[in-house]
């Protein structure tokens, strides 16, 4: 049985620790907050430490906290040459204190509090300084996980700004909709289906396949009115930026 | 059984001559087509007509074209004082000739010809001049679909603005997404869980609730980093402007 040590009491380390023990392949030896009570719902408390003195080595302590804490907190392990990961789409494996061997371990998805994810397909993205350790966090993705890439720091740094155009900036265009349908007594609710149709789509269709609508056709007179009709400085120049970006691309094809 | 007659032979006409033809209270009457080849994979080709002067009365005759050819095709039909629909989420009832009874039926989503959608759970949004013709309108629209909404041709357009946010730029948002992950040698597979998941959080949560990401927390840092790895201007300008948008709306919140 492999191992594993979980630094951190936030939604990816709690999401991970669920996942975890609910694995067969893999054990939690410790967790670390720095508050008990953080993680008392999710494990056995004798397992939860708060002070980095009392970690244990294992076969792979994954640290889950915060992108400007990363460095600090590997610095304090009390220990060297161990296997240890971070959590983390945007900072580089560099980040980890060198004094230990250092990995990345970075599930692709977007963690709420409030909403259960589906684990086994969610995207790991892997990386190690040798391999052997890129085998060990390959063997414990994979107790969790059926979809595992190698990215390098440099991909993964372009991957998380994929992630905010088509997650952070595609629910705020969620957003947009919304608040539109308010201003004009219109439930959201009978938005959802298209954008689940939006979303499920691309399972079979690529991106500019799928692409409809005024911009994509040049339909000037239906962009014109659309202009007309928004008042909102704000979603006016959202609304000509990505018309303008959907017809250049359109020429381009 | 009620009769309806369908003109056009588009995206929208195809879907909705498949969909009446297998509900059980509806039976089509008659298709209106440039070409008979357009439809005769669909329907009886008895029943296929290319020209207007032979349209038969039915209870509902809805006119599935181009929005730039709507009030012209309405104009040509050999009688008056029938009730006459159009499909179109951004065209005013108003633009039907007024010689027959005018309403709009008007099914909010994206249709592409290689991909099937369930018509259950496709929103329609209908009009009608009188509440008879409006109470036909929803007996047929139900007769397909579970959610039915009576929609102004006024909330239709503020509908089709916001169908444009929430559809098109986001089809969009997933292109750059996969732009960026084809520059740097990433298969554009790995974002797929995330681009599923966030369309499915809206299930749960507001898209207020459901925001993540460094605009949000207001993370300089990150963004800084992002706005230097992006060398695509126009990627760029969307970048900002959107971290620009999420950010004031944090701040309203």
């Amino acid at each position: 049985m492999i191992q594993i040590t979980i630094i951190g009491s936030g939604n990816v380390a709690q999401h991970l620790i669920k996942a975890f023990s609910a694995s067969k392949f893999v054990e939690i030896k410790q967790v670390y907050a720095r508050k008990k009570e953080a993680l008392v719902h999710l494990i056995d408390s004798e397992k939860i430490i708060t002070d980095l003195n009392e970690l244990q080595t294992a076969d792979l302590h994954i640290i889950s906290v915060s992108d400007n804490a990363i460095s600090e907190v590997s610095s304090l392990f009390p220990f060297n040459n161990q296997l240890v990961v971070h959590t983390s789409g945007t900072s580089s494996m560099a980040l980890l204190d060198h004094k230990n061997r250092r990995g990345v371990f970075y599930p692709l998805q977007t963690f709420s509090k409030s909403k259960e994810v589906d684990f086994t397909i969610i995207p790991f993205c892997l990386e190690a300084e040798n391999t052997a350790d890129y085998k060990l966090l390959e063997t414990v993705a994979k107790s969790i996980s059926t979809v595992v890439y190698s990215i390098n720091s440099e991909q993964r740094k372009a991957l998380h700004v994929a992630a905010v155009f088509v997650n952070n900036f595609t629910n705020h265009l969620y957003q947009i909709g919304q608040e539109i349908c308010e201003e004009n007594q219109i439930p959201f609710e009978i938005l959802k289906p298209l954008i689940l149709e939006t979303s499920d789509k691309i399972k079979t269709l690529s991106p500019a396949e799928a692409q409809t609508g005024p911009a994509k056709r040049f339909d000037s007179n239906t962009i014109d009115a659309h202009l007309a009709f928004i008042q909102n400085e704000n979603q006016k120049n959202i609304y000509k930026i990505l018309t303008q970006s959907i017809q250049q691309n359109g020429k381009k094809l």
